[in-house]
């Protein structure tokens, strides 16, 4: 694997290198962790990388990576980059032979994002988006639940993604985190959209199997001197006639990772907490509550086959992330090893349009005084 | 206190009457507690009541008692009818000299409602709704803590009141509470709106004491045969530019009574959970999340005086219904002794006429592909 | 029903008073509520009772009340004063032939506990002891799972009750409920064993069905100056090869009433809280964990009857403490209505001489440094 | 890093390699994965190892590593066998040159670990004990609570390790780790003590700073044909006067890894809960609730190094057990800088003898009905 960003002061590059290496089954072994040349090689050398694999700017990385024997260079490039410095990277990988994992959302712009379906398509490449939430045992039992028809046709949805961690302005700060995300220039034109309404768009429509079809969107922009949306109130209507709220907001004080999910059928219900993920709270017409854990009894093979250690010894947000590395490596082992059938257990490029058409659609009907907008 | 309704086969006629016994402050008297005369007695008779205060119909009580002496008829009169007999009675009894507490919604209509209005301001009675979940001590709790500015400004509200029981349709098997409840002519235009949405609605004014300037709601109808909503999802707006969502259901399989509501202002955030009503969660910009109780540390008095029995005991719903009906007693008993300052700790007439317009305003929402409507 | 004890500040006389009103099948006619003729009055008239029935004594309650003709007179006596004036109201009154509802531990002697069984049974009359915690539905449905062997063999036992009010020496400041119950006079040999401890051991035995063999005991005294255990750590074996744990505390600091349990069998478990007492949790050998509530899905007849509202309507104490007197009032109404099979939903003398035993074990015990002793 | 033990059908070894991996500052070189050398080679070959370096005896490793050049050979070794198979690789790897991180308990027998210490001593070299759970941030924040005096002189502790999975007699199916834990020879003298007590036993030591004095055991033998116990109820004294209780237990129905934790000081306490790590609830004498979160608000430094992600994205089992190996390979590393002071973030060969201390207290003490025994 060969990362492009992820510097010293990155948050979510330590969180990329930390889930590809937990199964053992993924080296970083090389990396563009910077725009400064020095600082690449610095960030480098503090994940003991070799020196010369430390590249000054992701061209000159995927360039001379090419250029190394089969067996020697990188086997897939991981984009942990802002938002704007998602597609060129990714194209460019794409079509110099590399598979690619990239952050969410996918691109700046819808535009990028239909560019990139297409070059994804054309290159026979994999290509995964790090959905993380997606990787949890509990979120792959709440699947189950619903693809086998134990919940019955789905009637409502309830998603929210709460954070509290922009109630202030700490943009003006100088806290990098918040200060690209609250720059279009860099985030796009969605703020709490695109970095945490995409994963409660995906975590819908993964657990539903369901698309939404069309949402009114009244969006907030409560810190001072912002320009993006960092709060977002929106009804959705999926496209088998179910109906649904999602309420997602960074300026929600005290709230650190609130992301949940309820989903109810006419036979029975799912609800599931990000911030105690190894649960899954299930409702049903005429049996007691049942809560399903990881490892635990009566789960479905999916959610088996995610859970690494034994029931009661809690995963985390960690793990989730890794179990979309792993679907990632073994999907390109089996390339490698000249197999046709692939797993594609991990979010893909049709994920990631979705995600683009979802901030754009939310936009649009914000403009228009939460108007429904079809995706 | 008279009872009109909550006949042998009621259900919230029993839960008016725990209510206002458990503190000892009220006594009932008579009753007409069903359309036949017949029945009326039977049920008084199950009461210990006197056989000559069992009445075949409101009409005939109201006046019956007005003859009494003052110190032996009742003082006031509650009304547990379904939805169209609230108006009828109330208008009959204030006209009479009696006071009144009355279920929700108010009315069936928004007519009868502003009628009802302007007879309680005419009549210089008391008149009582009983928005029983605001009777809560850590619902109390939180109003101050909104009220007093430890929370600064609001920003953001969700609410949800989430039921199951309709979720099949029980109406056809001959089920009373949903046989009228999903019947407009005795339910008004508000199916899940009028019997559990109003109560959401009132909660969020009650705790922000905010109003909500206006309203998008997109309303569903998933119960076979029916024509009255059994679900919704609703934009909020508040009169301070506060946003929020509310979720309500009666086909939410598995849920019992699922009301919650979180509010967000720019330092500090409240939780509340009516099946767990004895916790207020709280979060705050700088500190760790702090859970207050009843009778527990570090409370606001009104939150103090509403808790009866030491922390950790539980108190539940009959004793937050309780709280109303004593509230409402204080008041009678203060107009007795001839005071002039009222506690006025009850939801009022004009609380049910909010009530009332939320119902309309949304079904007109609802009609218009859930644009704006101001309340 | 007539009160002894439970005058203007007595906490646990209006626990009784609200917990017999709320079914509606008990009405308090007289009292002996303080040891003060006039206090008493003064009690009796803020209860709106007739001041010739508000008595200096509970000689002169028993006496003059036993002189009214049967159907005006009360039908029992209600006991509420602190330890050491259980026995001699009791048994004056049994011997004047009215039933006793009595609240707990028993005595303040292991001798006078076992001279008042004798009475009981001598004088053919009711007695019943407020371990009101056995009221909940939850307890209810727990014990059902255990006696229709829904668990299996019983292996295990867990149960605590902690609380933290008397961790600094609060009964030095004038506390009126800490004074009584740090002082041995009035408490008798058992401090927070008597107070709490007796609630645990009951609980402990009411849902298992089982008896505790032989305990172990480690008590504490933190308080300072104090003489009576606040704190115990006690190894339990019941009789049929069970063993178990079970801790008790006033000085727990910050906890308000944990009493909480829990039960494995060989093919499941349950477990309990107080605090939250409308949710019984279940484990199992195969399945996943199941959450039962009262008025909920599968539940047993015993859990349905004692559920009074809606699910997820929460009970809680006030309602669980009046089980108990419910199903008092309904065997005096069968003794009344002369017939023969009682229901006996309510704990007896003989619970009330176990948890004596219980206390006279454990002080054993621990003056022989935590040997085993038998009940 | 070079293991011992942890071959292909190992659960723990598993998890050391992982956690091992996730900050990236260890590598695995080398193991001696299993007694038989060609499964040992497999197993070595699964994690993509050198075939020279998987070594079929744990001699063979030590010996043969130790004459690679020091920049090139395994730093030091992990042990991941069954009990009786700690003792000998430890004490020649330690002979070797060889640092040694070690799974619990600490050996088969006392006097082996008694060996062990002085063996480490004299040594001079890091020997280190995973006793995992004391990696969890908010196990640290209670430690600190502890030490900076938070929670004033502590009172009481109560703690506890439920497990069901040896409910049944799982050891006569062939279950792997069911067979070993319940076999004398391979385990020792204690079953559920020596697996889940002594991590018990390790939390309260660790948390409260102070030592547990003596104890009073009741061990239980329920799985039929097992010789060793399988569940434990134990009363603690602890060295400045406060008491306790702990509850193991290997056939709890249905419990997975509940390990939890109460202590309780003059003036606060707190409450951890294994299965849900990631909350640290507080009490106080005079302010609410206070929870506390990894990377959330008012940690103490300790909790704050320890988090690894933002507040709300759960870490879990593995980043706990990971906090032990990054401890340890912290002070390998300064070592190996020639520093001085060592960090000594991590349990040593001391928290290693009083695990099996208290294994022979309890044992003995269980032996005599439960009389005390001193540590």
């Amino acid at each position: 694997m060969g990362m492009i960003g992820g510097g010293r002061d990155s948050f979510i590059g330590d969180v990329h290198r930390k889930a590809a290496s937990i199964d053992g089954m993924i080296e970083l072994v090389c990396g563009a962790f910077s725009s400064s040349s020095e600082k690449s090689v610095k960030s480098g050398m503090d994940l003991y990388l070799q020196e010369d694999r430390c590249y000054g700017t992701f061209e000159e990385m995927i360039l001379k990576e090419a250029e190394l024997p089969e067996n020697e260079r990188m086997d897939f490039v991981a984009i942990v980059t802002p938002n704007h410095m998602h597609f060129e990277p990714a194209k460019m990988a794409l079509e110099n032979g590399f598979h690619v994992i990239c952050d969410k959302p996918m691109t700046l712009t819808l535009k990028e994002a239909e560019e990139l379906q297409s070059i994804v398509e054309k290159s026979g490449l994999l290509f995964a988006l790090t959905h993380n939430y997606t990787g949890h045992p509990m979120v792959k039992q709440a699947k189950e639940l619903v693809s086998n028809g134990d919940l019955g046709r789905i009637r409502k949805v309830q998603v929210q993604y709460l954070q509290g961690w922009l109630a202030t302005s700490v943009e003006k700060t100088g806290q990098k985190q918040a200060s690209w995300r609250t720059d279009p220039k860099r985030s796009g034109i969605g703020g709490a959209l695109g970095d945490i309404g995409t994963h409660a768009e995906n975590l819908v429509e993964y657990i539903t199997g369901l698309k939404i079809e069309e949402l009114a969107a009244d969006l907030g922009v409560f810190g001072d001197g912002r320009t993006l949306d960092d709060d977002g109130n929106i009804l959705l209507r999926l496209d088998n006639g179910a109906k649904g709220t999602m309420s997602i907001s960074q300026i929600a004080v005290g709230e650190e990772n609130n992301l949940a999910i309820k989903v109810y059928g006419q036979k029975g219900s799912i609800e599931w907490h990000q911030e105690e993920p190894n649960k899954l709270i299930t409702h049903w017409l005429d049996e007691p509550v049942k809560i399903y854990t990881p490892n635990g009894n009566s789960l479905y093979p999916m959610a088996l086959e995610t859970s690494r250690i034994p029931a009661g010894h809690p995963e985390g947000y960690l793990e989730a992330f890794a179990t979309i590395y792993k679907g990632f490596a073994k999907d390109i082992l089996a390339l490698i090893n000249g197999e046709k059938d692939l797993e594609g257990q991990y979010p893909t490029v049709y994920d990631g349009l979705r995600g683009m058409k979802f901030i754009y659609g939310a936009v649009e009907s914000n403009k228009n005084n939460s108007a429904w907008v079809k995706l």
